[in-house]
């Protein structure tokens, strides 16, 4: 029988990392997480260094432009400086079944553990259910002292719901990893949660980049963020003529 | 692989416990169950000892309102006095499948017989689909001499339904814990099922209080039940009241 | 853990059996194989020898008249006579999932080759959509060499549908038995499927006890077919005078 | 417990093969896959090795039109010539659950290796939505070099959707299959998706039958097609004349 969840790392990667945080990006609403990952992992240029495939990601592979398949999978990247290496972990889909979530955040823990990263952050969308011109970023965290040092680069933590829930890894991880010890921050960007949501993606990214301190250079991603607020703005006000149109006739 | 459930008692307890009976009061219809433990807890000053977490509770975890995070959780309260100890189990929500409530309870019972429970009470809802007046409190048993001290007790076995099933903890406890040879009874106070009940859990408390010997001042919980009581009757005036207009109109 | 399937005897049952069959009626279309066979252990007299209960029946409990709880089950009943012993299975549910069919089925194969069952009788219903007014009893069998017996007792083989399939544990039982080298038939009564239908046990009744060479008075069950045959032909003749009153009307 | 999955093979099978392929042909859209390797097993003569069976397939029986049941099943069947041996896998059903997909495509490659095959080609259909009148036939491989060959052979890479995901067997074993380090080709026809679709299958066979160089008359597969496709011009044609009807009346 082949294993549930496999987790293979490449030949050249090495566990003995310098300083190193742990950031989750993996698809969830507005894929507010997998867009500040993925971007982050473009601009600083980091390096694949491992993979997860499990029998609780959909059953299906995906093709390449060039017709070559392979599993779904989650993936790790590797970026390496003189003061802070960071572990990424993105990838195609989470778990299809509730069991499956818990055992796969559960081996997300342990690799950060592996590596003994300092901090894991968790990063998620914020659904509101309306657009949002200047996206908040909301926070949660594992440890109550973690806090202070969260609000001051920027998150709030003041949810319109009070308590709430984090469903999927952004949210097991943060308990999971308690068990094992380790910090974590899980951050929200506000997003209607209808769309791919660059701007709620812009807001996590530069508060995340402030808390880890390494900088990461946003243009593109703003300028993403920009061309869609754009666009939405034209479809509102469009929308608003119709509106007015139809008041003429009524 | 993590546990499929996993039990962590806190070292303050000791599980050497004096004459115990243990009480599941979980997430159920009407909350009733819910409402009676958690009250009970509260104002007997029950204190915390201990915590279940499961692959089998829903994959996510539950902020407070600072933003901390915790996994979807059961907890087990313990009060001691001189004659009377009681474990309480409480929660946030109950199993996702219906394997993992079969497993689920079979661990609550595992627990129930460690700590030497003389007797496990499961409590919770009756739906009947429209508002009680005088919510009466209906009885089940794992063994049939148990049958006369309850109805003494106050509790009624005259079902609408002639047998009827009882899904869940509340149901399962009862069964597996005869398998243990231990004694199980599950008080259910009537409810419509559409709202959260202080009333059926008023009248679960009576009888329950009476039954372990263990007085409960229920004035708080009475007063939200009087307030829900008027809540109620104020809308069913309302819309007698709009009855009465369409009628006019008619 | 407890175990996923439990199999309880009691201790009055030797498994030495005199000429035995097994004999499956657990809950199906029109309820027909839990009809016949709860008849059989009834006009029999047939006595209790052992209880099947597991995680993957419904997550809840039973209750009798007087309140007594208990898990969902299925049951064995022994019949003992001098030539021909009868191992029944009967009970409340069938498995809620695909996987427990197939694991709740071999462990019956395996109590029928426990007690080396000369043939294995599953019982079930044949859905029509339509009232039957003769219903005929369809078969099927693990060994074609079965057929010539079975139709001389009066089961017939024309299904409207060529081929066809046969869902839970009446249909997995006759191909999970094969695989121990048991002999195994499935006669099922035509019914429309929409009710209880004691007529189309009635007609399983008559054939299985010729094929089993055990007399079963069948009064009582015929009766009751003939009470919902007179209760079916009312409603019909109402529902014709309400479309000859339209008629007039029309 | 009976095994989650079993695979038999019959006492004839020898596994040591003449440079062998593995085709898959189970159900899936238009049964493109299916008619394929049905049609090839038909023409050739291959014969039964084996049978697997498992609790993931759905749980019931299939008779055959003479009332003999036999579990759902998928088969192996081989073909044996001077130069190339084919190992068929066709069947009932596929998996019912996710996980199930996993442990049986997983299950499927180990056949493949166990008998040293050269290549995998998995089959199936690719659904447009509309009736296609001839159907390209699409291709995916678990190798960049492979598709040079692939193309040689008339297939196509050029999709409408970039990228893409191909669901069940056909597709997980192109990626199970590459872990050990076997190569695999996967092929599509191009079909509507709602009919069983026998013009499909004909492109897909003719070049299957050219990759691996094995001649297979496609005469009857051919004539299957044509009679389909007349079917299909008279019911549009019908459709066509209905509208033109309807535009006499407007």
């Amino acid at each position: 029988m082949m294993d549930e969840i496999s987790v293979r790392f490449l030949d050249c990667f090495k566990k003995d990392l310098n300083n190193p945080v742990f950031i989750e990006g993996l698809p969830g609403i507005g894929q507010v997480g997998k867009l500040v990952a993925e971007y982050m992992i473009h601009v600083l240029g980091a390096e694949k260094v491992g993979e997860i495939t499990s029998i609780y990601f959909p059953p299906q592979v995906i093709l390449d432009e060039k017709g070559l398949a392979r599993l779904v999978r989650n993936e790790l990247y590797l970026y390496q400086s003189g003061t802070r290496d960071i572990l990424f972990l993105v990838g195609d889909h989470q778990s299809t079944s509730g069991e499956g979530h818990y055992l796969l955040a559960d081996c997300y823990c342990g690799i950060a553990e592996e590596v003994r990263a300092r901090r894991i952050y968790t990063l998620g969308g914020f659904g509101v259910g309306h657009l949002v011109n200047e996206p908040r970023v909301l926070g949660a965290m594992n440890r109550p002292e973690l806090r202070g040092e969260i609000e001051a680069a920027g998150v709030t933590f003041q949810r319109d719901d009070s308590g709430g829930a984090i469903i999927g890894a952004a949210g097991l991880m943060l308990a999971l990893s308690a068990q094992r010890e380790m910090e974590a921050v899980c951050l929200m960007g506000e997003t209607s949660g209808y769309i791919v949501d660059p701007m709620a993606a812009a807001s996590v990214l530069a508060v995340l980049s402030k808390l880890i301190d390494v900088p990461v250079d946003p243009t593109r991603l703003n300028d993403r963020a920009s061309e869609m607020e754009k666009a939405i703005e034209g479809f509102v006000e469009s929308e608003k003529m119709k509106d007015e149109e139809l008041s003429y006739i009524g």
